[in-house]
């Protein structure tokens, strides 16, 4: 089979041909239909200092968001049989510590990342664990399938602070932050302001939700999140040190700060000001809950709640890769898909 | 009146012979019987980076934690009369603001700070908003009264966390510090750990409650937050970047920490770490709920569940001034009292 | 002055020519614009059993709901001046209980209510205290600003409950099932199917939102919450115990009851099979919440995620008080609007 | 091997000796150490209408609290081996459910009862899902191993509601209302008290915990739930519906109730006045959680904070159990423990 390998530290990847997996006992093999880039995924393409330090599988298949058909399942599978369709969630827990017996498996103790410790989705079949594959209904067609995972953060950032009613400034209109900014509004934030400094991603959030835009580069946020506009909630989807720090003094007092973006170093932050005098709460996402966020995600999504069709903007061939890596690391596409 | 003043910016303090104030229509006037030094206060009078920048009111009479007994009340004053005894909320809220009409006057879009903001307690009298002014029970002798306010920030911390069942691990043995760990072990912990580098506070800590402590300086962290003992919730009093840079590592992942103790300046984290891949929250708090905290706090108290006696390590008269804000500034003492 | 007052226990009401009433240090006259017609009017009205017994002053002027504008204040009103456009909150809270001093004034341990404890607001003019007394953007029409009260029921209703993403069902389609309805569907709500067993009430329920309608005289409940319908939350607000228990077994496992419908008696519960077994949280609400129910009503309502409009079906002079009353009572009407 | 087995509908059990039954693949096999009678096997024992209508398994062995060691093991079994000490979790999840899949598998959709709707543990030999088997720490003994399941729904009980600084009263001082003021004082509860018609029960209870105790037959609820005593949480362990009618009156307003005990019929509630007026809130609870209460019970039970050893009043063999129920039926013990 076709996959795309990194297969060795350093920029780049590598097109390979490899034998078709045989899944373990407690696996399924999944014909991959589409697969999705993930930043994550940029990090490890590009090798930066993050990827470079992140205990990446080298060598290893790239790839972690995807929607496929099992055909094949390992002799303890229970829950899945040939023909399903199902989307992988990216998380795979142990099952035994004090988190997964806790109903947070999602940050389990002994977390492993598909695609990242094991041998990813880039590639024509992938296996996976029974555990981390979810059964898609048929109303969910595959481009939308193939990037539930990613959706799934904006849903649990939406769902992680109380936005009932309340006012939300997202950082960053990249697939995260347009994925949070659409789940606020279907989920009662009272409305949902969205930064970038690209402006023909701010287009395409206007397409997937109502929202309004501004451009850190041409407008203070100091205009835009004041007065009326003073944000009970920032969702960061960034991961860059100075749009939180630029951020976090226009927070209303008693505000919530949900924290999606990985930032690659450390970051300076006036806690005295920003956090302790304002009493507000920060709280850090990774992932999203197994299960609820799925089942939240779909109902969503069934009730035309979410419509995050224009946030996927581009769509190639495993092979084109090359191309798609850098349509997604431009920030000149949204959500690239892939075909192997 | 005899009066503690800060005169101008700079390090030090002033005795001097005011005049008697007299209160405004919704005020009272208080007879100070007991007052203490605030960790607030050591930065005012020492004249820190904190202090130059904190807008205080000079020339202004210092001191914000006291009971005092009403002498005079002015014409609006409904709630108190001559002869109550009555411990000072230093917040002052503005009862206008969003804020206030919702329950979180503490954190008041227009707070104003007792001693800060407005002439304080280290003196004979003072005057206070009738607002402010809390009538405390008759079984809570002057000393413990005396200290009710900072009491409350540990009180708040407890409350704040979900601490119930709970490994806490309370960074820094001042009197904050003393009183989370108190609070804590009184509203349910599982069990409370606390740092100090001064090994005296450690022991004035183990006589309020039932703790475990341990030095920094002469044990790693790592060695005491592990295995059994890693925290589900850190609560940080010491306003030390490197204390909670060196904790964090060690929260339990799904944990939380609140942050009382003020930073002087901006601080390092590592946010994808300690905050994102741990689903961490972390809470600011400044002061204390008016007035949930101040009900349960004498609840706590009548019910004999918070011991602080300990902590009151020292009582001097207000003349004394210089030698106790030597004692709390040392490090020797943890909570000073002044009696004017 | 013109006023619809009960003047004796027993059915109806009397219209009667009284002095304007002057208002006392801390009140302000309202020259009323609109008033309109609650539920418990309807039981003050036809004096049935919950009346008799609720300690209704006799003689007083009936009333609660309206909008006016001040033409007087008290020497001590230090919020509001001539001119300003009010809507009136009907919970009269003492200022000094423990529930005041802990944010959650609307259920005062000391509660007195507008209209009912006091002289009311069907009438030319009324008296209100200040801290009763809520100033009304002017972007707010009147007959809107009229309903605030009873729209702040639904609100409080949507608050209480968890209802991000999920299914409810709302007992009764009257003006608090209605607006619960609304409520919902403006914080996000996956979806609300509302009940009634008059056809025309839900058709005005399809006019002001989204919701599924259901006349459990044609249908079964059984029908509706069922399957992919079966409700995560349940709002009651017929105060009809056969309603109840015959939603309460659809409720999902896990699921929230919220009751804001006056029941005239005793209510048998199957609390095994509907509540424990279940492990549900059944919510009692009164009222709502000072202020922050307020504040965001105002702004669902300013944001225009709020239609009531077509709830507000009828709109007569005070003189046509029989009339009024015969409609609200008959179920023709949903919101019975009255002009002094 | 010898079991004590309901036979046919109506009173009694009969003692039989029937085969060591074989485990399923993911089954293990446990020699019985010590079981413990619930209020359900008393039920059932009796056959009351409840038994008659809850789908209890007949013929079967009745029991489904114990201890036992693991003596074999299924072929799917992981997590177990031979040798190890075990108690049971009665709740059988799914593990495919909507509320399995979102940690409250406790509360499964097809949720199945151990020893209820499968054989049970009154026996030498059981066998049990290994879903079910919860490896106990060795530092826990044998009789307290036993009673860990319904320890468990007392501290779920204290879990469910905020009692931190709360003062709670409890309805009944059997096993579960004695275990949930335990766990409510263990937890940072204020202050509990507790009522049964029962002297000795009471008596038995102040062994266990820092409690206050009444006896509704000869002081009035009025009396002892007043004042400062006033309960902000009730949580009813009876089952019986006038001692929840004359609680309810006293309950703060505010105030929240939990719900253990199960009611054979209907109850009558005056919602209106305890409910909705008051703004409660009541919590339904069935069993425990799986397994964030086990986790925090163990944590307990190891820094000495619950000692419900007084709780376990009588011991008998297995084959004394005619005597044993009578004991448990009749009130005179608490907890009564088998050994087979």
């Amino acid at each position: 089979m076709l996959a795309l390998a990194k297969v060795s530290p350093g920029p780049g990847a590598t097109i390979q041909h490899r034998e078709i997996p045989i899944p373990k006992d407690n696996e399924v093999l999944l014909s991959i239909k589409i697969a999705a880039i993930c930043g994550t995924d940029l990090h490890i393409y590009s090798w930066n200092h993050w990827a470079a330090t992140a205990n990446v599988q080298i060598p290893g298949i790239m790839g972690h968001e995807c929607v496929g058909e099992v055909v094949d399942v390992g002799k303890n599978v229970t829950s899945l049989t040939k023909g399903d369709r199902v989307s992988v969630e990216t998380h795979i827990p142990c099952g035994h510590c004090h988190l997964c017996l806790n109903g947070k498996s999602h940050i389990c103790e002994n977390l492993q990342l598909f695609g990242l410790h094991t041998n990813g989705c880039f590639a024509e079949y992938a296996t996976v664990p029974e555990i981390c594959a979810r059964k898609i209904p048929s109303s969910i067609p595959d481009e939308i399938a193939s990037v539930l995972e990613p959706l799934g953060v904006g849903v649990h950032a939406a769902q992680k602070a109380d936005i009932k009613g309340k006012r939300v400034a997202v950082l960053g209109a990249g697939p995260i932050g347009i994925f949070s900014a659409s789940a606020c509004m279907a989920l009662g934030a009272e409305s949902v302001s969205i930064s970038d400094i690209q402006t023909s991603r701010l287009k395409v959030a206007l397409e997937c939700t109502e929202v309004t835009t501004w451009n850190p580069i041409s407008v203070k946020s100091s205009d835009v999140l004041s007065g009326h506009n003073t944000p009970d909630v920032i969702i960061e989807t960034t991961g860059n040190e100075r749009a939180l720090q630029e951020a976090l003094p226009h927070l209303r007092k008693g505000g919530q700060v949900v924290l999606a973006g990985l930032f690659a170093g450390n970051v300076a932050l006036n806690l005295s000001s920003d956090l302790i005098f304002k009493e507000a709460t920060f709280y850090g996402i990774h992932g999203r809950r197994m299960w609820s966020t799925w089942d939240l995600m779909e109902d969503l999504i069934s009730n035309n709640k979410l419509n995050i069709k224009p946030a996927l903007t581009h769509h190639l061939s495993l092979e084109d890769y090359a191309k798609a890596f850098q349509i997604a690391h431009s920030g000149e596409g949204v959500k690239v898909l892939l075909t192997p």
